[in-house]
């Protein structure tokens, strides 16, 4: 029978999450920030100020509006007063470089931009490439750096009315956000995200995460990498309330975690090392908090390490293709029984689909699954309303990464028995060393095994007989010790001899603006002046 | 930008969730019958017997299968099976009469009909009128009813192959149920359920009750009821576990509750009269357990109750139009500090609507919306993707229900100042004395606080000089003794004179097979050879 003719409201979009938590929660904490608290009903207002300002200032449906922030109120704020107004968030990662910030605007033709004065010095010098930007307010909210002139945030929500503006999308696959791959080759592409696939993927990290009204979550992840995993809207679904914190510090994000009480925090294995190494991390969680971490295949110590402090781990697993998190690594009954270092070793797989989302196979290269045995390499590919549109203004690079119907991750794994995949590589990663397969990712694991180790990466170094052999870049823990032969003896006790590394370097290492260690640069390095590798 | 041609799996179905579970949970308990456990596997295996077995037998996509069976593994097998299979489930109530029962086989034109032998007798008389019924498959659960001649459904399993089928849906807004409402009048509409609705309910269903893999479902709510409140696929859809019992029976159900560690159960609030009035209803909930109730409003006493005795209660309200509840009266914060008989006057009320819903409005006939007073009687209106697509083959009723856009419940309420609905009536059921409009559920409400009663109805009885006059129908608990000026003075203590109740009777109650008490067979009585009132 033909389908009842539905008004606005059967649209799936982030907006319903705010306004019903402005109703039914009016009076409960949304935002904490330092000394600042806004209730629901505050942040509802705030948001309906900000939206109705950008359409008094010219927003029409479907405009471009950048964020350079921090995880302050106002990120909080752009997230459902951008598409509120009818237009798209552009957030944009703070740690690029003024030439690739200018790329950014210029490509998304963003028509507003929303900068922290601590960030106004990357965009104080943008010349006339993007015209297309008419304005641009400035958030004050560290006072170590002073407003430049131009239009201050909160004189511009004066210029808005806090009236509840009603949601108008008029189709729930319309653009809400594009997020910038920070790319370690090449130019940024635009991830499109829809207010549909926002929605779905928003009440998938609250199913997985178990967030309930009473959940606190602090922001140890930047709210601009995949629109904060699409918790900066979840909690919103739930009723939640953030802690927000401008900067991640571990000392900072410990205090926190005491005084308010928080129960959630996520963040990509760096951010977790950096935490239980700290001088000020407990001996165990004094109330129950779930972890998830993401970004980077955490190690299974790592994993062990913060499960004997008593927190509930979650490994969640995708890209900004993706809205973030695709995978988890669900936790099965039997496991209660395994000992810590064996739970470790299993939470360090990337798990299954979310239950709200789609499928995850690992396939070879003519779209045929790979065997189920925890041996053969494939690349994961993902299907449905959990996987972005497509590359802003790039259909062919779209059309490419989602040949056969399946958007190719780039990330290899195997698929062990249970339908848990494991992640062995970015294609790139893998190590050919006299036509064997070696992943970077097993080597590494090893590694982090040696308790004097505190990071690490394993990269294909040249080599005249091999091809390439693979070598480690170690940064240790302080005050610790240790030598070369010393880490390769003892990888050679755990893996494979092929697969353990020849040499060893030990230092700090190169990392992307979201922590992700940066092996090209790495390899660069050792393949300078050699013929160029190709690469996947 | 155009949206990516996402191909199968970006479709909202509950075959979703089954997918999943048997994926991910394949040796975990997704059914539990007396002593008979399937896990996952092997409900997924047995689902699967039954989707090719229907397409063997000519099953076709968009056709109807109906079900008539108790809380038994068959019906949750027929929920994912028959869409499996292309075709639409209809589940029908084996309370009701042989006619009836073969006034919906026919209107809903079923193909297919699975039957329990203990219901057999209901439609082994069936003629020619239902041509189109070509198939009946008899499941035989209790040996107490024996088996008649025909096809048996383990045998009809045995036709079909364990093999996974991948399900193929052509639209998310495809039929997936038709619920037909048990009608205090006129003949059943068939409610017609879509896969996006169903999905999304379900999810629904998961967030607000919180359970999780580890939950175990009591079924105390008939399964034919909107599909058992979408529970039947929301439980696979976290991967949880079912506990059937083929009739809800108190003294088995709290012996469940203790043996299997059942942590969710649903059901009106006569099945949580009859529960905690059992003589095996112990002091205490020995562990936590989320009882959700609907199907009519409960009264403050017997909220008060569940919640002394450690439960956590969920009062849910919707219809079948609604995929079942639409709002849940949820906890607020600052409510854990009143006495526990404010917190149930509080939880008597139906609440906002549900995290992944839409909106809930009382407004009056010109679609206005009534002051948020907590006084003004307005009409329960609804809408967006918790609401029924129509109703089968009916679409004038349909266009009437959805007037202005919103579907119109029929329920009369008043909105409180925090956003909050409170029932006061089905319309019909409104009392009008002397001009004054006079809720029958909140005379009920008082008369329910008498420690001597079990149940109670008041209706409108013919009043010379006022027109109605409230009259109420009383069961007493066992034991208990109670005249007539016992209880008008009780009344009289606790609400408005003109409210109070002029006559009682004591009696049990006529009710409907789903336990709703059946108040137009108590206003007949009285309204017997007097001008029939007009019922709005």
């Amino acid at each position: 029978m033909e389908a009842h003719k539905h008004v606005y409201s059967n649209i799936l979009t982030p907006l319903l999450f705010l306004e019903r938590s402005a109703a039914v929660f009016p009076d409960r904490v949304a935002v904490v920030h330092g000394d600042q608290r806004h209730t629901y009903r505050e942040f509802n207002e705030r948001v309906n100020r900000l939206a109705s300002a950008l359409k008094l200032n010219g927003l029409k449906k479907g405009d471009r509006v950048a964020c350079l922030l921090p995880n302050i109120p106002a990120m909080l704020e752009a997230h459902f007063a951008i598409p509120l107004a009818g237009g798209i968030i552009v957030p944009i990662n703070y740690r690029l470089s003024a030439q690739e910030i200018q790329y950014i605007l210029e490509h998304s033709g963003a028509s507003f931009l929303l900068v922290d004065t601590e960030f106004h010095p990357l965009v104080s010098d943008l010349d006339d490439t993007v015209p297309e930007l008419k304005h641009i307010i400035h958030i004050s909210d560290d006072p170590a750096y002073p407003a430049p002139d131009g239009t201050a945030y909160e004189d511009f929500l004066q210029e808005g009315s806090p009236d509840t503006i009603p949601w108008v999308v008029g189709d729930e696959y319309d653009d809400i956000a594009i997020n910038y791959t920070s790319g370690t080759t090449g130019k940024p592409k635009g991830v499109t995200y829809c207010h549909r696939g926002a929605y779905i993927n928003a009440v998938g990290e609250i199913v997985e995460t178990e967030m309930t009204p009473d959940s606190k979550l602090l922001w140890t992840l930047p709210m601009f990498h995949c629109n904060g995993w699409c918790f900066t809207w979840g909690v919103a679904f739930i009723g939640a309330t953030h802690v927000c914190h401008r900067k991640f510090e571990p000392g900072a994000a410990w205090r926190a975690i005491e005084a308010e009480g928080v129960t959630h925090f996520n963040g990509a294995p760096v951010v977790l090392i950096a935490m239980v190494n700290h001088p000020d991390a407990p001996e165990r969680f004094a109330h129950p908090v779930t972890i998830c971490t993401a970004g980077a295949p955490p190690s299974p110590s790592i994993i062990q390490t913060v499960t004997e402090m008593g927190a509930h781990i979650l490994h969640l697993y995708g890209l900004t293709e993706t809205y973030g998190p695709y995978t988890v690594c669900t936790w099965q009954p039997d496991w209660h029984k395994l000992s810590f270092e064996a739970q470790g070793k299993l939470l360090a797989r990337q798990g299954v689909g979310y239950a709200v989302g789609g499928p995850t196979r690992v396939v070879d290269e003519h779209m045929k699954d790979v065997p189920a045995n925890g041996e053969i390499l494939g690349e994961v590919v993902m299907q449905g309303n959990m996987v972005m549109k497509g590359y802003w203004k790039d259909p062919e690079t779209t059309a490419t990464a989602f040949r056969g119907g399946w958007f190719h991750s780039g990330d290899v794994a195997v698929m062990h028995p249970d339908g848990y995949i494991e992640l062995r590589d970015r294609s790139k990663d893998v190590i050919i060393s006299g036509g064997e397969n070696i992943s970077s990712i097993e080597v590494e694991q090893v590694i982090y095994r040696h308790p004097a180790v505190l990071e690490c990466a394993v990269i294909g170094a040249p080599h005249e007989k091999w091809g390439e052999t693979p070598k480690a870049y170690v940064t240790l823990k302080k005050g610790q010790e240790l030598t070369q032969d010393e880490l390769i003896a003892f990888c050679r006790e755990n893996i494979a001899h092929f697969k353990a590394p020849t040499s060893i370097e030990f230092g700090p290492l190169p990392k992307t603006s979201t922590g992700k260690i940066q092996k090209f640069k790495l390899r660069d390095e050792d393949w300078a002046g050699r013929e160029k590798r190709i690469q996947g």
